[in-house]
Formats: structure tokens, sequence, C-alpha cells
């Protein structure tokens, strides 16, 4: 990694003063010009350093340190998405300790991190912070998922877009049983039943979520459960349609395979599957080590490869539709919706909270810009259809 | 495989008589009684046994062996695409020997089939019969490949489709420069630079398709190149965009790591890559030992596993659509353009060519119907493009 040794003194880097930069400071600084990145400089991608300590920190603990050093203060840019895109344009990531990242890769491989206890974790650290949160941020439709922009021109728009595209592809029709698995906040739910005339069954763990689901659908024919997806195997009929948004991220490569079994068992025949993911590039066992200890303990993305390892022989891709570059708009309507309601929030979060929330939000939104992120929409069938037409 | 042991007399099977049927002949009936065909029935998909010998030779070589005893006119079925889609709907292939097909698939592993020197094979064995055949089969646009349906009546407006699907799918602008590897009959590279203005380079090996698509775009900014697609390494430029189409049928898992690698080391940064291909469920290192001996030597169909693996940390998957389906439907129309030409073609060709023919075309129709078979259009980037909006 070419990590500098020796003490590294603060050396007030920036301050234009005579004391020579340390070997750290250097290295970063050198490292963030290849991207076209300076160090208090005058851009709005320009790093701006308030405690030296962080040129240390950076280089020996990765991502992670970076991550904990902005929550920390240390540091601050303008525009962190537009940084974060250029660090990864540069593929800057690759130079610096990933050995947090590399730690969890390693135990990744022999232990199963999404085990059946795991998801509660998740959801406690994820969604229970609040529904103010995601109410502040998310838009009319409390949808927190990619945001589909095709002829939109707001958030509410585009999410509205979202929900009917998820429809049309399914196919849904009146009479239909649509099972949600993860279920968010109910808002397709509540689609599916009012507006296409489906009955849906929606598994999702978290407290907050099923009651604001419960609330949103009422009258319809909706029922929420709040349990495990597992639990789906009491239901007394198989379903029509499935439909999975958010939640593959949270399964775990190790689950692929089973997940996609249960589904399929859940799923009658002649029936279509949507899957709505984020996806990566290349296959890997573990996410980030920032985003695993503060935004999706134990989430990781799948790669194509990882997932269609584990469809072989047992569905069929009708479809494989990529939009991930309106995650990347997604996710800056959300940050700016966020910051507009932060005054309301601050008093319950607290500032460190606004910097790992603006962190998470914008180095994401840099990663679908730069296309290190896809956002898939993925029909599946068991092969028993007579053809599929896809919809855009 | 369950193969009865000892000689098998032919017995006149289905004469009413008192010969008591061999086992071969037992187990044959019983085997298509599973997928609801009779033998000498009164159903269009009912087979008509013409030579006893057939029910042994099915069991000892397969496929192989079923394909060859129909060339050779033993047995026949009225609706043969119907037989063939209830054969793969009942999974009968895997009950009886694929001997030959297995013996195909060890020399697979080992040994690469696709080596440098066998498209000359291919080309000679499946393309050079005479452009007759294809000027009967094909329609007008002598188009070999799957028809894009949506909105077409006819097998000429589905063709003209595809081939805008392509242009529009590959954001064809005036000006852009563009290759495409396999090249076919032209229509192709006629579309692209008369109707969206490109400058077309297409590399063919086959002799008589590259004639005739010379002559299709005469006075067009296109260039056909009789040569192997490797020699697009000596042109002076990169591309803008790639196309290939049904191409990547015989380049052989062994290269799709090359062969892609080689697409991408003459598209231009930001360009756009479109692979339209036969896909299979299962990942396979051989095709079919009929086809293979018969139709298109050394030919394999990729899974979608298999294609990924080679693409994973290089291309980017903007949009995959698999319209499957179509190819059933314009194999019917093939089939059908052939049997009305054949009194023109029989002279030349003769009437086991014509029985192969029609095995070879009415059973692909069927393997689409069953969804043994995909057709895929895959777009691809280097991941240096903003966004890619897919087009259907």
């Amino acid at each position: 990694m070419g990590v500098p040794r020796g003490v590294d003194k603060p050396s007030g880097f920036g301050d234009g003063g005579n004391a020579r930069p340390s070997g750290p400071t250097r290295k970063v600084v050198e490292l963030l010009a290849l991207a076209g990145i300076s160090v208090n400089g005058p851009n709005p991608w320009d790093l701006k350093v308030h405690d030296p300590r962080f040129f240390r920190r950076v280089l020996a603990t990765g991502n992670l340190g970076a991550g904990e050093a902005y929550m920390d203060g240390w540091w601050d840019v303008d525009a962190l998405d537009e940084f974060f895109a250029r660090v990864a344009r540069a593929g800057l990531t690759e130079h610096v300790g990933g050995l947090r990242t590399n730690l969890l890769a390693l135990s990744g491989r022999p232990v199963n991190l999404q085990t059946q206890a795991r998801p509660k974790q998740v959801v406690e650290r994820h969604y229970s912070p609040g529904n103010d949160l995601y109410q502040a941020m998310l838009g009319q439709h409390m949808q927190y998922s990619c945001a589909y922009w095709r002829d939109a021109e707001t958030l509410d728009q585009a999410q509205a877009n979202t929900l009917h595209l998820i429809c049309r592809k399914l196919g849904l029709r009146p009479g239909m049983r649509l099972l949600d698995v993860g279920g968010g906040f109910g808002s397709l739910a509540r689609c599916a039943a009012k507006e296409y005339g489906c009955e849906v069954v929606a598994y999702n763990i978290s407290r907050e979520q099923a009651a604001y689901a419960r609330d949103l659908c009422q009258g319809l024919p909706v029922r929420i459960e709040e349990k495990d997806y597992r639990s789906v195997v009491h239901e007394p009929q198989q379903f029509d349609r499935i439909v999975s948004v958010r939640f593959f991220e949270h399964v775990g490569y190790k689950n692929y395979r089973a997940f996609l079994g249960f589904v399929r068992s859940c799923l009658k025949d002649g029936g279509l599957f949507l899957l709505h993911t984020i996806g990566v590039n290349n296959s890997r066992t573990v996410g980030d080590a920032w985003m695993d200890k503060y935004i999706f303990p134990g989430g990781m993305l799948p790669s194509m490869a990882q997932l269609i390892a584990c469809t072989e022989g047992r569905w069929i891709v009708e479809d494989w539709h990529n939009f991930g570059p309106d995650y990347d708009r997604t996710m800056m309507a959300w940050w700016q919706n966020f910051e507009r309601g932060w005054p309301e929030l601050r008093s319950r979060y607290g500032d460190r909270f606004y910097r790992m929330w603006r962190y998470y939000l914008l180095s994401h939104a840099a990663g679908f810009r730069v296309r290190t992120f896809q956002l898939w929409q993925v029909v599946l069938s068991k092969g028993d259809i007579e053809g599929y037409t896809s919809v855009r």
C-alpha cells in the first residue's frame, strides 16, 4: 500500500508556513493530485483539511478511516459528491489502505455475514432512527429506492414512475396476488392494490416501516406482516407475482441461491419475479468497511456474475434493465431534501449524524455517477411462460 | 441411460400384428407417451415410423441418431416443431443416449473446438451452399438472425424492425464509424449507412455473403472485408460503435474472453458494443451433436454465466434484452419460405438436404418455443459513458 512509516507529526500543512509536509501528508497530496483534487484549493471538489492527523489516518485505514475522519469533522469538501467522483475515476481507493475492508473480505469467505439473526441488526441500525428522517428525505411516495427519471422533472414524479414501471413490468392485473419481499414504507403495495387491483402481502421486519405501511394502505387489500420474509412459507397460497425492492443488498452472496430458491417456491407456475437491486461491476464478498460499520451492517452489493450463478438452471432472465445513473439523481434529490429538512431533525439526530448521512448519500451518488454502482431491475420467470415483452 | 441390451429384431411395430414389440421399441414408445406423443397416432405431432430400426438407433445414439434417422427417412412427423416442443417439455432428451454429445463435451474441455482454422470450415459447411437458399428463406432483408416482431405482421416488417432496433440501441448518428463483426449479407451495414449516415466496415469470411453485401451496399460508405474479424487490428482507427449479430454462436466459450477483449480494443472510449446472440439456460461446452455435425460445426451457444464471466471488470452491461420467442416465429417464417421455394431449389440440394433443413429449422423453432433457447441483445460499454437509455 506504500504507507510511509515513522512518526508523523502534525505539520500544519496548507498554512504556507515553513514546516515541511510529513510523509503521509505528501503522499495524500500526491494521490489527490492524480485525481485533480487540491488540498485547501479553490475548487468546490477540493479538500479542506481541518485536522492534519487526517493524512495519516486515511492512509492507515482507507475508506473506513476517511469516513470516520469526516464524521469527526477533520476534513470537508463543498461538493463532496464531485470529490468522490474524482477519487473514483482516478482509482485512488485502490492506492490507500483497504486494510479494514480486506479483513472484512477475509471474514466474509468462511463466515456468513447475513445469518438469520443479523437482519434485525441492520433494521435497527438503519431504519429505526425514525420515519421523520425518511419523510424529510424521500418525498411524497416514501420510496427508499432508485427513482426512474424518464420524462420526470421532480423526485415525486420519478418515484411515481418507478412504482408504475415495476407494476407494468410485472404485468399486474386485477385479482393477482403480489408478494412484496421487503415492503418498504408500503408505497408499492398501495400502488399495486389501488391502481392495479391486486391483493398484496408484504413482509418487512422493520416495525416503523410496517406501521407506516399499514396506515398508508388502510382500506386496501394489503396485508403487512412484520416478519422475516422466510415466514412466507406459512402463507396458504403461492403468489402470481413477487417483487423485491432494495432488499437483495442485505441478503449476502452466500444466501443468494437460498433466497432465489425461496422466492421460486413461493411463485406460482407462470409467474414473474422482479428483483430491483443495486449491483456492482466486480464480484466481492463484502461491502465497503465504512458502509458496513455505519450504514448497512452486513450489506453487500451483488455482481451480475454472482446473481447469474444462482439463477442458472432455475430461472430465465426475461429482462435486465440497468438505470444506475438515475440513482445519482435520486440520491442528490434525497440529499437536497435531507438538507432542507435538517433544521427540524437536528435536535434529534445531532451533527455527527448529519455528517455521516451526507457522506453516505453523496459518496453513493458519486458511485452511480462514475458507474461503479448499477441499478438493476431484473425480471425472472420459471421458464414456463410463452414469452415476455419488456417494458421501459 | 437405461438402454435395453440384446438383439433387437425389427418388429413391425404399429401394424397391429402379433409380433411383440422389442425392448427398444417399448422403451421409446413409453418415453414418447410421457410427452403425449403416440407412435403412428392421429395427432399432427405424433410419430410415423417408416423403418423400425429407428427405435434402437435413437436409444443408442440420442439426438444425433434421431436426426440422422430423420434425414434417412426412417421417421416423420407432420408438425415436427410441435413434436420437438413436446419432447423438450417432457425432458425426454435427458433420458436417451446423449453418448455422442457426451463425447463431444469431453473433447470440448481440453480442446478448443473453435481455433483460427475452424471458422472457414463452418462457413464452407453452412453458408456456401449458395445464396439462392438464403434468398428463398430469409425474405427481402436477407437477415439471417432473429426478427423483432413487435408491431410487425410479416417477416420483412419484423426484420426491418430488427435492423432499426439495433441502430437505435447503438444510438447511431451521422459520421459515426460502425464495425460489423460477422456482417452477414450486408443488410445491417446498408441500413446504418443509408438511414443513419454511418461509415461501416464489415468483416466476413464468407465469400458468398461478402459478394452479396458489396453489391447491396454499392454507392454507400460501406467497406466489406472478406477476412477473419481478427484482421481488424490492421484498421487504422478505432470505431464509435461495434455490432455483432449471429456470430458469437461460432466463437466458443474458450474464446469469449479473447473475443470480448478484441472488440474492446477496437472500440473508442465512450463507445458501445451490441452483441446479438442466441443463448441457453445452462452452461455447456459443446453444442448438440447433430447440429455440430450437420449445421454448425464447432458451434456452441453461450449461457449468461459464461458470457458474464468474460465481461466482469471490463464491460458494463447497459442493457440485456431477451426476445427469444420472436425467434420461434422467425424460424417458422423461414420454414414456410423455404418450403415455398423448395421446388426451385430441389434439383440443386436434393431430398436429404430438405429433410436436414426441415429438422434444423423446426427443432430450433421448438427450442425457442419451450424457452430452451433465448435471443439476447446485450449492449455493453466500457463504463465510461454517463448512462444509457435502453430502447425497445
